[in-house]
């Protein structure tokens, strides 16, 4: 079946992109050199600064986080591919560039992580004051090199709330280690995506299957199984997570539902009423929770569940206010 | 090719999708009767109401939309049909209980209508103060009888801010019914979706077709046509929005930019930044915008686009804030 998206030329689909989300949001941010996405009215010299990268196509992320308490900088690549490291430290030198510093939030894809460490590399030796965070959270991943999925929003969110509070950077790098520390994703597709530049699709799936586990980029999973209702879903996906999290009764949770592009809000509700009354069930606090689409893969059916255990401060921190043009709260 | 999406009895579809939205958002909106969406905290008496009524199936839209600033009451029916009289009837006494008044923002479809009109002769019976607007404005349709489309969001914005600052039961109907008048929109499909209770496709269209005009469940539009890239289909809709408003050098427009459920803001990127140069090339203003998805049909692909012609008053409405779970503006 023939690609069927709304593009021009593949060649020039990021750079266009971004172009139509400045113009879309222009009292929030604006473009800073090739790809990279930046607060409109920058954060007050002296905070901390946050940057990110990553690769496009999964629109609102990352870019649509870039606002006031949450990200400063966004370095765009291409569809699916880190950016090259080149641009990520010239947004780390623009981060630091009144003698200020940044924290780089990186997900863990072997990729980003290359671009990340080149750029670590060089800001060391310019001297810059820059500390960064790998997250990684996917439990169908081996603990120590699990990939970093949808949680990354989790972390902007409360390091983004620190440094704009003023907070140093050993701060909110603790931050958003703690964060990092405490959360636990998994994901499920059902149907694949058309990767938009090539017009393949990134996976195969039968068509009474889903598979648990599929990574963001239609990475293979830990389990294939026959399709199943949203409550035996939302149970599967569930309890694996509390599991891997060592959640006890009396625990406060944040609770992140995110589609991947074509399973409807209407599903996530479903998915999100089984979560709420087996948590309750399980005397589990659902402290806060955020549903929609945050990070997508095209229009690949499916979402990702995350969970993290919360603390005060962690809970004052996601309730701060927060102007990105795709964060909310609920 | 069998229906992938997560749901449970079809029968219990719409209450515990509703019952998962409530779940999610416990400090913004709660569940009154049967599937009634209403503020968790109410208007201040003698404050107009608003109450609009439609099909599920949409989400986010219409019930995604309740909330300070917008809607009070959202009386949804099942899956892409219109509730049933006795149940707007209700929402209207209890919008009205302390001898308050209401405004039913009703979208042209013909379920819709016919339960707004029962509603309406009971309310006059019962000698509630309740005025009617209904919306719209897809240019694919004849004058006079044009479907409700997405603009209705921007109608339950404008006239939500002017009943929060305390405006009349008249005036809120005024600004409902010139932002209607004001407002042309028009949609475009490229793929299918699948009744979630039926599991079979609401339309047929061919490989590598793309049909203008489509309504919101799958009616048939005016234009076929093989598809086009981004910026050949932002123009051809542009310009029949344009010609059929009669927009002049100099006028001000609101553009919405709806994503139908698969369609990816990647693409709507696309589309907008091509919208927005066109009319920057037209001398048009771009005074507002907003983009994502309001009201989706399943995991349709396509979008629909809206201009609005407004007016200083508009602006500062459309401006105010809102709390609604789903709302968010450039």
């Amino acid at each position: 079946m023939r690609m069927k998206k709304f593009i021009n030329d593949p060649k020039r689909l990021v750079p266009e992109l971004l172009e139509g989300f400045a113009l879309a949001f222009p009292a929030r941010i604006r473009l800073l050199g090739t790809n990279t996405v930046v607060r409109a009215t920058p954060k007050a010299a002296g905070k901390v600064r946050l940057v990110t990268l990553g690769g496009s196509g999964h629109e609102p992320g990352l870019s649509g986080f870039v606002g006031p308490g949450m990200l400063d900088y966004s370095v765009a690549g291409e569809i699916f591919a880190a950016p090259g490291a080149p641009r990520c430290i010239e947004a780390l030198r623009e981060a630091c560039r009144d003698g200020g510093s940044a924290l780089l939030i990186v997900l863990n894809h072997a990729g980003d992580v290359l671009a990340a460490n080149i750029t670590m590399e060089a800001a060391a030796r310019e001297g810059l004051n820059v500390k960064m965070v790998l997250t990684g959270e996917d439990i169908s991943g081996p603990v120590g090199d699990r990939r970093g999925l949808v949680g990354c929003v989790a972390v902007y969110k409360v390091a983004g709330a620190a440094a704009e509070q003023g907070a140093s950077l050993d701060s909110c790098f603790h931050v958003a280690e703690r964060m990092n520390r405490n959360m636990r994703t998994l994901a499920v597709a059902v149907r694949t995506a058309t990767h938009p530049a090539t017009g393949h699709p990134i996976f195969e799936l039968g068509d009474d299957e889903m598979e648990i586990g599929m990574g963001q980029h239609g990475e293979a999973g830990t389990g294939r199984m026959k399709l199943k209702t949203a409550d035996e879903t939302a149970e599967i996906m569930l309890e694996k997570l509390l599991a891997d999290l060592g959640v006890q009764q009396g625990d406060e949770l944040l609770v992140l539902l995110n589609g991947a592009g074509a399973t409807t809000l209407m599903e996530l509700y479903l998915i999100f009423r089984r979560v709420a009354r087996l948590l309750e069930s399980k005397k589990i606090k659902l402290a806060r929770s955020a549903i929609g689409e945050f990070i997508t893969t095209q229009e690949q059916a499916g979402f990702q569940m995350t969970i993290a255990r919360m603390d005060p401060e962690l809970i004052r921190l996601w309730d701060e206010p927060a102007d990105a043009p795709f964060f909310f709260q609920a």
